[in-house]
């Protein structure tokens, strides 16, 4: 095990899919994957940790893959798991490297050093938000005026309690978008939606929102859904195909272009 | 003339100087250069135009130079006119690229088609942001807590009005250093200072704190001089000498970390 280790110099930048996308919604997938480049080993974690929740969002990529091919959307997706850096979790913050997730110790996060989170930053966390930033700011100066939402799923038992709600709607600044989000998915689907659930803003959940969308105005959600649902390469496209007028409806009833 | 040509690819990262410093503050100066890329030509105006305020911040790079050495600081400037793109506006407004500034047309910046403002923003923005972000990043990483300061100057004389003030500070959202600031120069030295003058985070002149510390929670602030104070290099000194000890006491005033 290496963990932070510093002999390997490569980035990970993400994944952009449909990049020629004229649609204005841009979609984000910050834990699409589970993948530990070799230069951290296995984090200490067994086989069947590092396919489970804590080291990605599984079936959040499927979705977001159909709902880009329904919506004409951009995809700008994570190739590297979590549990080596959370990108939607700034340096600072114990969740960017956990030492734990869950009920899971994280041992090859245990005792990283300033120079360890410092590597782990500059190879996933920066070149990440740099292509994503690149990608929106290019839409921006050339007037598409993006539209940033982010795909998660999560577990459907947590900490050993089941969660009720099927599909959260969570918010930083600008309540707008999500707001008709979460309208237009209660009018439109049978899903069991709810506001700023699982999590909300104020666990610090939403990074990259603030960081991508706030600064610039542009509209921007966080969309939860519950992994039970969508385990299935059929079941993440069954959902996408739920979600696509509701993304669509919400997107239409936005003001046209961005407040400068 | 050839504004906003594809031509030419090259990019203009922002110049890093004191990057080792080991001081909390990092010194921002987005409008330090009036240089005009050759692949711009001279965007239509004299060369008088082309050295007065419209064009960058006179003085204000000195002034940072000098606060750098002081306190140990590092210090992050633009190599590149404000005219090409104004640093510290997003890429959607009007003040980017700017077809006006103050009393003066800028005939190169008059019609500029989705692509050549796609084309600034890739060449100038972007990068400047990009390297500001990876340095504040790593010291974040570290555990350094960043503090950032943005070092503007103003012209003594807009639209024919004078202007009494001559030190302003400018808050985004977190007033905290902002405030301390104002007391302490107020307190420590014998400029007429004021608060949000000569502009305001409601002008949208805040972009770069928006941007870079905002979302991190770093301590920020935005620091306005009168150009004619900082007129020569021996006044650009003193100035730095008047204001190191006011910046000094307020870092030392905030709290030791960044709140995650």
């Amino acid at each position: 095990m290496n963990a932070g280790g510093t002999g390997n110099t490569a980035v990970f930048p993400p994944v952009v899919e449909n990049g020629t996308a004229r649609g204005r919604l841009v979609l984000v997938c910050e834990h699409a994957s589970n993948h530990i480049p070799a230069r951290w080993g296995d984090l200490g974690l067994t086989a069947e940790q590092r396919m489970a929740h804590i080291a990605w969002d599984p079936g959040a990529l499927g979705v977001a893959r159909g709902l880009a091919r329904l919506l004409d959307a951009v995809l700008v997706h994570a190739p590297v798991s979590r549990l080596v850096y959370d990108l939607n979790r700034a340096p600072h913050m114990a969740g960017a490297m956990p030492a734990r997730s869950e009920v899971h110790d994280i041992p090859g996060n245990a005792a990283l050093t300033p120079d360890q989170r410092a590597t782990r930053t500059a190879a996933v966390y920066t070149p990440f938000h740099h292509g994503l930033h690149s990608l929106l700011m290019d839409r921006l100066a050339r007037g598409l005026a993006p539209v940033m939402v982010t795909i998660h799923s999560f577990t459907p038992v947590y900490f050993g309690t089941p969660r009720a709600v099927e599909f959260g709607v969570i918010h930083d600044a600008d309540e707008t978008l999500p707001r008709t989000i979460l309208s237009e998915a209660r009018a439109r689907t049978p899903l069991r939606a709810e506001w700023n659930e699982p999590y909300s803003a104020l666990d610090d959940v939403t990074h990259t929102l603030r960081l991508q969308a706030t600064p610039y105005g542009l509209p921007n959600a966080m969309l939860e859904i519950r992994n039970d649902l969508i385990a299935t390469p059929a079941a993440e496209q069954a959902m996408a195909g739920t979600l696509a007028p509701v993304l669509s409806a919400a997107i239409a009833a936005l003001p046209a272009g961005v407040t400068a």
